[in-house]
């Protein structure tokens, strides 16, 4: 697949999305206070961020609400607490997670929601699943995405036909995710090629949404964005899971587009994410997670370690081995 | 150019060089304790790293040396006193840069030192000077080494000249510096190419030393590495100037040739680098160098700003953007 795009000028189908609410909320459990949720929505209309994710739609029977932020749940009345009836270019996001959420009566009509875009996040061994929430958002209205997730350790032929059955699902577009961190560029540009066939043969677009594990999140981005990925997640100062993101500030300081703005994002970092960061929130690259990446493993060994403020990293790579 | 090398095989022209001491320096000026740079010595040797820098070779004259460590100056006897003859298989690098080393007095010939590789330094514009130093340590019988540094902001035509230039002399490598991190991995491949070419017409070997003002030191190093590029600086914890370098543990866990070993760097890194850190050596990625990298400048601004510790980055930006 050849080249798309250039250092030099911008790409009209490239789309930013914001997830620092909802990859970020796996490092507090959600718990943002309001001030912050309104002053991220403000930086993010102001900084020319195409959608912002608020969270995600987990079932309520399932996740206790006492233990976890209103933005594991995103309910219709929290959005709009923050957004009105959201007048401005900004879309609004959220992800279900297969199995996790109780889709078709959490996910409301799109015509009596503030919502655009539901992220279907699935595993590649649950498609079915996957398909028949992707049909549901789509009926009721919503853009509708299918994130396969782990895809690092997925079999080869296992993601052809998962690819082929998004392919003939109405969903608009497909994400790459590299949930361990543990991709190099080159295999995601071949990654992203494959996606690409698939986007080009059914009329979609394709994301990615990548992990900081090996300080790759942001290159592994822009080297999909040049083989024609256009949906790009990204997270304020990289907040979210383990080793974190692509960070928004890195990304908005490489796309071209005027319309982006870096400025406001910088002003968010210094008065939210800093104090954030001081109240015990802890995320971004470290050893641990660089280990997990490399043995394309999950990061929950390394998020238990780094919680621990342990250090002894040689015995703790003897520990990984050793599973 | 096509790839060489792929994910699964181990090529045998690649050489590791940590350069840990001489960029880490710039940190510190120098200030190492001696028991840190004995143990960085025997670590690299159990890792399989193939060359060590110790430092720089400068002038006396023209720098205080009360006001920095040996490292500065690299004696003979100071490198003796912790390598001996260096009974192990991992040679020893300089670093000489032109206009701020006596070279002729200071480099003395090879049969009598334990440096094995010198490399100079230079600016584009101070070629003809680099190529006496390059033609005075190959007469004295050392491997020789011309790193044209801060080739974001070189024009296209002088590099090409200064390719030829190092070409015709008698260096056996010519590297890649991207001093400011300013580079993405698309110029890095098409930097690497150009530099191939010239290597491969004159029988040298090509090197990178990234810098990650951008979180993308690790990634523009094994993408250079995939065109050919084959002398690979990295430092332990990316210890280097700024936002500093490749993280030596990165390059190790990423490299394929079982001579490698990360369990050594890991420890050295528990042992060694935490409590560097902790005794309030700064370094490492962080907006401020994001910002100087993305709009390619020399990241001195930065350096000064992280040591007031301030945060406001978005008047640092501004500040930027009026010089």
């Amino acid at each position: 697949m050849a080249q798309k795009g250039d250092l030099m000028t911008a790409r009209s189908d490239i789309r930013v999305l914001d997830a620092t609410i909802r990859d970020g909320g796996l490092v507090n459990n959600f718990m943002f206070s309001d001030e912050f949720i309104n002053a991220l929505y403000r930086t993010n209309v102001k900084a020319g961020i195409d959608y912002m994710e608020f969270g995600y739609k987990a079932s309520k029977e399932m996740f206790d609400v006492n233990k976890f932020g209103k933005w594991k749940f995103c309910s219709e009345e929290d959005i709009r607490a923050v957004v009105g009836d959201n007048n401005s270019d900004m879309k609004i996001s959220v992800m279900a997670d297969v199995g996790r959420c109780d889709y078709k009566t959490d996910i409301i009509d799109k015509k009596d929601s503030v919502i655009d875009m539901v992220r279907v996040a699935t595993y590649v061994h649950q498609m079915p699943s996957a398909i028949h929430m992707i049909e549901d958002a789509k009926e009721k209205g919503y853009e509708v995405t299918c994130n396969i997730m782990a895809i690092s350790n997925a079999r080869e032929s296992d993601m052809e036909q998962a690819l082929e059955m998004v392919g003939q699902s109405s969903a608009d577009g497909i994400y790459i995710v590299d949930s361990y961190g543990a991709l190099y560029p080159e295999q995601i540009r071949s990654l992203a090629d494959k996606y690409m066939e698939t986007a080009e043969k059914y009329g979609k677009f394709i994301g990615i949404h990548a992990h900081n594990n090996q300080q790759l999140a942001f290159a592994n981005t822009i080297e999909a964005t040049a083989r024609g990925v256009s949906f790009l997640d990204a997270t304020m100062m990289s907040m979210g899971r383990g080793a974190g993101n692509c960070a928004m500030e890195l990304l908005i300081g490489f796309l071209k587009n005027p319309k982006y703005n870096i400025f406001p994002v910088l002003k968010f970092i210094e008065n939210q994410m800093l104090p954030l960061k001081e109240s015990g929130a802890v995320w971004g690259y470290d050893i641990p997670y660089l280990l997990t990446g490399r043995l394309n493993q999950h990061p929950s060994a390394a998020i238990d370690y780094t919680k621990e403020a342990r250090t002894d990293y040689a015995d703790f790579y003897t520990d990984l081995l050793d599973k």
